[in-house]
């Protein structure tokens, strides 16, 4: 089967995405008999391109690179001009049946509001269309709505990269764990502090450290999002929503980032056997569940602990298995643009079996 | 929908099987829509029962632990008395339509030969019927001919439990993994020999450890198996097989064991920061896929090093997102048991889509 995609949102996770699925096209088709076809592209800064027939989304790649804009590949005879406005074009009944439509949602985080992520998100499901998304805010900040909003429309809505990169979580528990209950979890989810914890493990500091990541281009230039712990509660937000059922947002998660530790205290640590790790986790001790993200000393044969630069995992606490531990030892960004090819094959096995 | 189900082997596995079915009977039937119903048992030892209506499946585990035979449940009206006549009466049509139908196989390890299981998998697959099995051997030793006998007779052939336990690895990667490729994987997949290690860690010698899981009733009383590395090697053959599809047996797997693994000398590598793991693995260079069972002195940090006691994991190399590991902190026969769970999940995923 046909899936036509718009991209809402087109950095560098969008256009890692459009390459891979350019890569392993044939193996999509053989295996999975799935073709995958771009015809819209909203970016923030480099205006918004619909084509009913398809784009050339590795030349809007390059448009984008060379800081051009999109509209001249639009064929839309509109002046699209927000993601909402692609999606509304994108919504229209297409001419001949078929293909199957789903919005792909990219935009930067917003920790405190998901905007504008959460308003594609529900003009999209709102018009029936599916939703796989990378961004962890909607899910983190208003998870039951959208689920609820995806069920009455008969839409999926799939963000299997949101949290873990190419790991599946949220498609291992409802694809291979059946049954299962998850009490709790801890993991390491944020690379860009686990990798500035490495550095201090070997010796460095820490604003030398950040700057150094900052200049590779790991780190943003607004850092606190990554350090402050934000984007780690996020993660933290979205996996004891959709895990344990929370109902949290990121501010109810219990913050502490880490600014304040000090390469002599990491490396006391490792001195005493252990190491700091930023971690991200939740418990339900009857009551709601308790969410929170900080620095913890841990044993060195701890999963988390094991953990060096851009490498993460996630501990799941379940009623059936005891605990198991995911752990992706290379991160990245091909690794986030992967998950969108699950959750876009998990489309196409719903929609062939409907 | 329900299945009904025939037990070729009730040992611990299947008794443990019976248990937890009963035990998550409501989330079965309230997520998965899925009633089991236990229409025959056939074991070694204590005779075999069968009865279209549904047998007394905890009652049955009961009368084996007494010692007794299972003859008297049986409403067959015949004599059977192997796996492979079960399974004939089992595939005769039923009289009323609905149910979907599975062999669920759990005899012991045959890791020269996989007999009986394979007799067993082979009249159930001939006869249409799904198989579900907890049995390594097959997939060590057949896996191409039961593959296509299944993909023949449009029948499923799952075997989630026969590697890993409760952790999914095989349908970690069908089901959430579509179009990466494993080009590589290396495990602790043997609790036996992990837990000796971890002993000689903590002070202990080989023969005393090994006494001690043979009395505890962990390690058998032949523990070949085990220490001399041919369990190990069944497995590395069985995912070599399914994930690599290298069409090896156990004895083409290069074998090592632990016997000749002294105190002093796991001692001596703790006290190099290092841990020593009977490792499993495999690789393909250019050539074909060689597949090997030794122990490694491996860095305290990696995923496997850590592993101590029961825990297992499995480091899979795939193309497309690196290393991925997968860990079971806590393995058991719970955890065997309910991948059998899993694997009739997706038999009645698979029916219902059809």
């Amino acid at each position: 089967m046909r899936l036509d995609l718009a991209l809402v949102g087109f950095g560098h996770v969008g256009r890692r995405f459009v390459r891979l699925a350019a890569e392993i096209e044939n193996r999509l088709q053989a295996e999975h008999d799935l073709t995958l076809r771009i015809v819209g592209i909203a970016t923030g800064r480099h205006g918004v391109a619909f084509d009913d027939h398809g784009l050339d989304a590795a030349g809007a790649a390059a448009i984008v690179e060379r800081g051009e804009a999109l509209s001249r590949l639009d064929r839309s005879g509109a002046q699209l001009s927000s993601g909402v406005e692609l999606i509304e074009r994108f919504a229209r009944p297409p001419r001949a049946g078929g293909a199957g439509r789903v919005v792909i949602e990219t935009t930067p985080l917003d920790v405190q509001r998901a905007r504008p992520a959460i308003d594609h998100i529900r003009a999209a499901l709102g018009a029936g269309i599916d939703v796989v998304t990378a961004n962890k805010g909607p899910v983190a900040i208003a998870w039951r709505e959208l689920r609820d909003l995806a069920a009455a429309r008969d839409a999926s809505f799939l963000f299997e990269g949101a949290v873990m990169d190419g790991i599946p979580i949220f498609n291992l528990l409802r694809e291979t764990l059946p049954g299962v209950r998850v009490t709790g979890f801890r993991g390491v989810v944020n690379s860009t502090t686990n990798h500035i914890l490495t550095m201090l493990e070997d010796g460095g500091e820490f604003e030398p450290a950040l700057a150094e990541m900052q200049q590779a281009g790991v780190a943003e230039a607004d850092p606190g999002l990554d350090v402050d712990g934000w984007d780690a509660a996020a993660k933290a937000a979205a996996l004891a929503n959709v895990l344990m059922d929370a109902g949290i947002t990121p501010a109810d998660v219990e913050r502490t980032g880490i600014r304040g530790v000090s390469g002599d205290r990491v490396r006391a640590a490792v001195a005493r056997g252990h190491r700091i790790r930023l971690v991200a986790s939740a418990a339900r001790d009857r009551g709601p569940v308790a969410a929170r993200v900080r620095p913890e000393e841990l044993p060195a044969g701890d999963p988390l602990a094991i953990l060096r630069g851009m490498a993460n995992a996630l501990v799941l606490r379940t009623d059936l298995l005891g605990e198991i531990a995911v752990t992706q030892l290379a991160g990245g960004l091909t690794q986030t643009a992967y998950a969108l090819v699950t959750d876009l094959v998990t489309v196409a096995r719903r929609r062939q079996s409907r």
